[in-house]
């Protein structure tokens, strides 16, 4: 283990983590929300005297890593980031249990958007803010932020930011998009930021208050879903939540795409992962539209259930998690396709979660040669994306990480079902968190919250939302025993 | 495709299922069941003309015949046998509509147990023998039947009936316990006839009446789990609970072991997948003992929660499906274990259902490989069953299995949804008819039925029955236009 390497970089990231609250607390100020301004700033000298000291001890490091300090890295980077993230709803007295505040910063940071508030509308501005810049952050990796801002390192520096955006960015496997391992965090964080833009002004067109709009974009940037109104989004123009609809599904589309529909448009319309992705929100929208429209119960017009159905399926799809209706009340029928399209995911390297799309047309391609394999043995069965073989290796690892998702899944649900809650909430709940939504079904529904699981569940819960968002083998490695031995061969290609 | 020999096999089995459906008949006649003994006997003959008809048109075929035969001849077998076994349902109007008997019928067949009758008791006895009767005869597999009672064949026969016998005999790889695959089938019979006479006599011994017992004693050796009472199990005397609990158990283990247990029963005992299977039955009793013990609802004594535990434990793990209690009360904890057991099953090449333990021991077992590849990718990781390792073959067959066993859970879910019952009802109906167990929860729990499904949801929950049952690849192969190609290429190694 290279632990000065991994000294260095949390040190990094907590005065980075400092900086990035300097908003809250200007806002806290000039609201005179002084619990909460008192609060941010301690959080701020904190994070600034810890990281500085951090960062003086480990500035000298070795300049030989290996995979697994990459994937401990990032799972430090994540605990550390959110307990000191969580200090100022504590220290501000506005989330007196510091368990809570930790679930409600992991959920912000993972963008799950799943909230332990009962009255979100009575916290200060500034602490609303802090909560939904955390989405924001967390959407593309703040580690990412970090290696876009540091001076490119060249041979082992490259190959080291290389493991930590592995390693910190969802999908079974990132390409580089240019060389330069640096750039191309630049490249993703500019897209990031232009995108983000764009959406808080489509949001300021609509007259959506400046306030709001930074918020809900940011929510929508990192499909996190926090909202700062009681009803989420319910409350907002029919115009406004179309804007939000058409974003939250953009953000949900790998970024390398946007990046190569810049310089190449028609490879990128071509892209495999993209076109299924789109297929299916359609193909669940209009079920969904027509399950609605023709039940018993009376949702609205035609348009509504339309405009309805479009919201949350582009919500739920891209694990964002805003809502504008209680879908707990839709027929069992589009409540089943609410709960597949959790599992589903959005697109590998985008910010959304999930199993991700790209992982189920391996899945789905892997069976279909394994068929023709079965009847004609003799026959060589390739698997394509986007007309590139596809490595075992890469294969192998989906697998793995399948399995680990199923076993991580029905042990969460286990423990949380010692609370008591209907099987419905909570297979709903672990699947909302592992797959970095925010709402689910039954008690943990749009309506409803997280606030009434106990402290245990909350944990077990926040341990899912990582496990979600770092795709378990970070979390994996950090707990194995294994990577603590002082065999040091080098594992470039374990990822 | 060599049509001859599937003609001649199907010929066969109706013959003989025409001589099972003797039995059912003398106990209508004895009875004076008029009804249900003209619907048998009508059955009987046309049984035997169609299937005589079949045999002689079909005497002569060639010699040469490859795994895909095997599986289209298990596929139109099994549909065939339900269509005629359906039969005396509907023509003695006692479940008119055809399609509730071939349900029925199927459901005892695949030895599910799931049924839309809503009250047993006023069936006939003769037609009572036959639906628990069917659960003993696919339990083991009618087809191994007739294997074991064919005078044995020789090199190609030999080969075909263990294409046909790996086909049929649940489990991810059938090993022949003897070079000749008649004897296996012989054997395989001789250990079933012998625990299920042991049964019945155990039964007698509590006190159970003659019919009683052969009925459940059919219903537990089949882990089918049809009642011939209302309330299935619950009005028995404790020691007649306590025995099928544990024939229940003995039926989910796997035969081969029996059999390796008269020649060498150390080894037996060492086997790995009865082992964890034996351990998972126990650590759920536990669990779910303690759990409605300390519930907030009065389950009864210590000694009553942990015997109600054992016996629904042990009959849904086996996919049996009898039960004592409505275990739909029980808090939501053992609720999502009851979900799990549902899902996992019994051992391979026992008669229970589900994805089977050494199916989950490989997944398992591929993940932990997995994850220390990725840590060491140089190391080398073999993966092991009882000491031999395990072929890349099945562990890629193993995760076509599984993902198609996904797609037609979700499939069948969305389908059946239709009807709008509850996420739950809807879930665990689907589950349960895939695993071949019978009852689920919520409307389609212990103390409910199949009924109130629409026509089409019964036909998609017959068909994930057979699924379940034939372990999905024969009716795949069934359905399959490149199956009936010219291209007849030798794919004995495809299974």
């Amino acid at each position: 283990m290279n632990y000065k390497v991994i000294g260095r970089y949390l040190g990094l990231l907590l005065i980075t983590e400092g900086v990035f609250l300097i908003p809250p607390a200007l806002i806290s100020l000039f609201l005179h929300e002084s619990n909460a301004f008192y609060a941010v700033l301690a959080t701020i000298l904190l994070a600034a005297v810890v990281g500085g000291v951090l960062f003086l001890l480990c500035r000298k490091c070795k300049r030989e890593f290996y995979a697994k300090d990459g994937l401990v890295l990032v799972a430090l980077a994540w605990f550390v980031l959110s307990a000191f993230g969580a200090l100022p709803f504590t220290l501000s007295g506005e989330i007196p249990n510091y368990i809570d505040a930790l679930f409600e910063i992991i959920s912000g940071f993972t963008t799950t958007g799943a909230s332990i508030l009962t009255d979100i509308e009575a916290v200060s501005k500034g602490l609303l803010f802090w909560r939904s810049f955390t989405h924001w952050l967390g959407g593309m990796g703040i580690l990412v932020f970090i290696m876009a801002i540091e001076p490119s390192g060249k041979g082992k520096g490259n190959s080291f930011s290389l493991h930590v955006m592995r390693a910190e960015s969802p999908g079974p496997s990132v390409g580089k998009l240019v060389p330069k391992i640096g750039l191309t965090a630049k490249i993703l964080y500019a897209l990031y930021i232009a995108l983000t833009v764009l959406c808080i002004g489509m949001l300021l067109l609509g007259g959506m208050p400046v306030f709001d709009s930074f918020c809900i974009a940011f929510g929508t940037a990192g499909t996190g879903g926090f909202g700062i109104l009681n009803d989420s989004m319910a409350s907002y123009s029919p115009y406004l939540q179309t804007v939000v609809t058409v974003f939250m599904a953009l953000f949900g589309i790998n970024f390398s795409v946007y990046y190569l529909f810049l310089r190449n448009p028609r490879a990128a319309l071509r892209d495999e992962e993209v076109r299924t992705y789109l297929l299916i929100m359609f193909g669940a929208v209009l079920l969904i539209t027509l399950n609605i429209y023709f039940s018993a119960t009376d949702f609205g017009s035609f348009k509504e259930c339309l405009h309805s159905a479009a919201f949350h399926v582009s919500s739920i799809m891209t694990t964002t998690g805003f809502s504008i209706a209680d879908y707990n009340l839709w027929p069992s029928f589009s409540k089943w396709i609410i709960l597949l399209l959790m599992l589903l995911g959005a697109c590998a390297g985008s910010t959304g979660g999930g199993i991700k799309i790209a992982r189920f047309l391996l899945i789905f391609k892997s069976m279909r040669a394994g068929f023709k394999r079965m009847l004609h043995p003799r026959s060589v069965q390739v698997i394509t994306l986007n007309g590139k073989p596809v490595e075992d290796g890469i294969l192998q690892g989906l697998w793995v990480y399948l399995s680990a998702y199923a076993v991580i899944f029905v042990i969460s649900t286990l423990l949380i079902s010692i609370d008591g809650f209907s099987v419905l909430t909570n297979l709903s709940a672990t699947l909302s968190c592992l797959s970095n939504i925010g709402p689910g079904l039954d008690t943990v529904g749009p309506a409803g919250n997280f606030a009434s699981f106990s402290w245990f569940s909350k944990i077990v819960l926040s341990l899912d939302m990582l496990f979600g968002r770092l795709e378990i083998f970070p979390l994996i490695a950090l707990f194995s025993h294994d990577v603590y031995r002082r065999r040091n061969i080098n594992i470039r290609r374990a990822l």
